[in-house]
């Protein structure tokens, strides 16, 4: 499906509506608005305000109105749901002007949705189905509740509503395969984006060394760009919807020449995805032995589509009499070495490598608190071995942070070893 | 020191308002909204509205005017440095109708924060010092940006705006300490709030059995409660300050009445957490044998600080030869039954059960996508086996959605059989 700017309206301004009791209690921390607000930024249209309210009619239809009163387009999420609470379709209707009647082919969907499930639909769920009769209706793969953009006169202006259930993982692919499809008919301008994914560097020095690239330049733009536990960067190139960009990749050259030796990716792809297309690409198959990311790895691999045709499986040796029953770990070696130790990562992975009879083992021990740590292996002291056909590689940090982040660096960084340990072994 | 409420106002509502370009390009989410919300309403505090804008007066000062007009109190955060893009102190004061003047105090605290650091602060640094001659200043102990206090009246009536810096490690000790006392000497209510989870029933179907409660009560009122993968209801009881809650109990009796059996914690732990506290209460080990899930389920238990208390370990058995190889899942069973059925799942959890010895192992098994599935066993199927000392119980699910909604439903369902089964146990 697509869908089409049947008005032939020009966006340059878009306003975000997040809609949900459950974001007025601080019971949810909204990141919706966040990744909307980066999607319209990377769109070229600008976002003056981002505004939350609740299931309340009144108050949800003054935020539409004011809305259109600023902005060329609101962009609402949230509230389309079954119960009597989700609001947002009929109050949007009512600002748009437009008329809800029962969508049959949603409708036939939702029966569908709950006979498969083994359910039946109650009459709260039909609600979902009254979708306007002179809108377009936007597709939910993942949800019984459809999106709608409504396209609408407001004081002889063009204006437009787009409303998306709220669950990110319902609204995520909404957006990407057709409302995004549909802003870029709307634009005069377009932006070219390159994302730049370094390791090894903390950020504020990456941004001193980079800083003769980022001061003076309008256009591209090169700035940091916060993204949790990575250091990355973002170039921008502005250009006529229509042209081509041609801007940007001078100035990722220019980049690379500075910090070329710390980039693991330029583009979208985070650290799983590239090691999982890196080992797609040399046909190599993966296997790991994790004690203090207790299965994290593993499941970061695992998420990943299609991860069945390189990742064999992986032994969570939490206990250490797992690690000697299944990796043979020696009673010895923990006595004389402890489990967080060069010496046990790599048995770990030799025999994590042989159980799975895999290409490269992974093996990642250390100390993730809150508990435990010494003055010579502190908190956050973490041990990384990759095993191949030829040896083992160990590498040795200690990282910073409460237990979750001490376990999400050790994996980022577990699998930034296979990486290099895997590009190596096809260089030669 | 300690806030004042020197006009005796008193707050029914409050507005938050974040201030920074970076929320409005999506480069951070905004987790300060989400914590002030939640500060507010365990006060008692209605917020109908969160609005987010930029660093542009005009826009700034309208937001700031719309929200004196509708609620009692503005909360303000971010847009306090020493930046000239920091005006958020110069428009507050503007629209509150209150002068600034250099504060010499918080003056001698900046240029000691930077002797201390070696350097000498800058002109702009001391912008910081600018604050409301009849305001209160509100200190900050963890950086050179001190909040504000803003009594004023508008048309009237009695309002204030507070203004705290916009970085979570200085705006959350200010509020903790200082501004939390302040509000509790506004608020005429109180506010208790009861948290119910479920698991096994419809959001939808739940609500219709529960409608009676919901429906025509005011004092304590029932709500769904929208959290990801679950199931939430909440019970909020207002009461007045000084006197005790007492209404939300028996609504909650109530409601266990209707829906005890799908009740799997009243209160803030999520499954993880609650399976966690009762492997630790009732003093048994755990192990996993996943296979779909691929190291989530042992992920989320492995994020718990202490987990190495009762989990041992898992076996990430995603390849069936390793199913084969490490859980004794014959050749034949897989030819006969496959790699999705009870007769795997068990198999996988009898084998693991052994292999680490535990009390209680769980094996997961089934069709994640977003490839694979039949008509027999469609996209989204899933075994989950636990095996304790006497036998193994299985359940079979089909869930929807993509690979990772499934992956985690069958983690949530994995732990709450788990959950069923020591409780049954232990019962006896």
């Amino acid at each position: 499906m697509k869908l089409h700017n049947e008005f032939d309206i020009k966006i340059e301004s878009a306003e975000i509506l997040t809609v949900g009791t459950e974001i007025l209690m601080g019971q949810i921390v909204d990141s919706n608005a966040a990744y909307f607000a980066r999607q319209l930024s990377d769109l070229g249209i600008s976002s003056f305000y981002q505004v939350s309210c609740g299931d309340n009619p009144q108050r949800l239809k003054a935020c539409l109105r004011q809305a259109i009163e600023r902005s060329d387009c609101v962009l609402l999420s949230g509230g389309l749901g079954p119960t009597a609470d989700d609001i947002s379709m009929a109050c949007a209707a009512e600002v748009a002007g437009v008329e809800l009647a029962l969508n049959h082919a949603e409708a036939d969907k939702i029966s569908g949705f709950f006979t498969r499930l083994g359910r039946e639909a109650s009459a709260n769920n039909y609600k979902q189905a009254l979708l306007p009769t002179s809108g377009q209706v936007i597709e939910n793969r993942n949800g019984t509740a459809p999106g709608a953009i409504m396209e609408f006169f407001h004081e002889g202006q063009k204006r437009v509503i787009i409303l998306l259930p709220g669950p990110p993982n319902e609204n995520r692919p909404m957006f990407r395969e057709l409302v995004k499809d549909y802003l870029l008919q709307t634009v005069s301008y377009k932006i070219k984006n390159i994302f730049i994914r370094l390791i090894g560097i903390g950020e504020s020095t990456a941004e001193t060394l980079v800083k003769g690239l980022i001061e003076g330049h309008n256009n591209p733009t090169l700035a940091p760009y916060a993204s949790t536990g990575e250091v990355m960067f973002r170039i921008t190139e502005k250009y006529h919807n229509g042209s081509e960009p041609y801007l940007a990749d001078a100035m990722l050259l220019a980049f690379k020449e500075i910090l070329g030796e710390y980039i693991y990716e330029v583009g979208e792809r985070k650290m799983p995805f590239v090691v999982a297309d890196l080992c797609r690409s040399r046909n190599v198959s993966i296997a790991f032995a994790e004690s203090c990311t207790a299965g994290l790895l593993s499941a970061q691999i695992g998420e990943i589509p299609g991860a069945s045709h390189f990742f064999k499986g992986a032994l969570v040796s939490y206990a250490n009499e797992i690690k000697t029953q299944e990796l043979g770990v020696s009673e010895a070696l923990l006595q004389a070495h402890g489990a967080v130790s060069q010496a046990c990562a790599e048995q770990m992975a030799k025999a994590c490598r042989e159980k799975f009879a895999v290409d490269y083992a992974v093996a990642v021990t250390g100390v993730a608190g809150p508990e435990g740590g010494s003055t010579e292996k502190p908190l956050g002291t973490v041990y990384i071995t990759i095993a191949n056909a030829k040896e083992c590689q160990t590498k040795h940090f200690i990282f910073n942070g409460d237990r979750l982040k001490i376990q999400q660096q050790a994996a980022l960084n577990a699998l930034n070893l296979l990486r290099i340990c895997i590009n190596e072994d096809f260089a030669e």
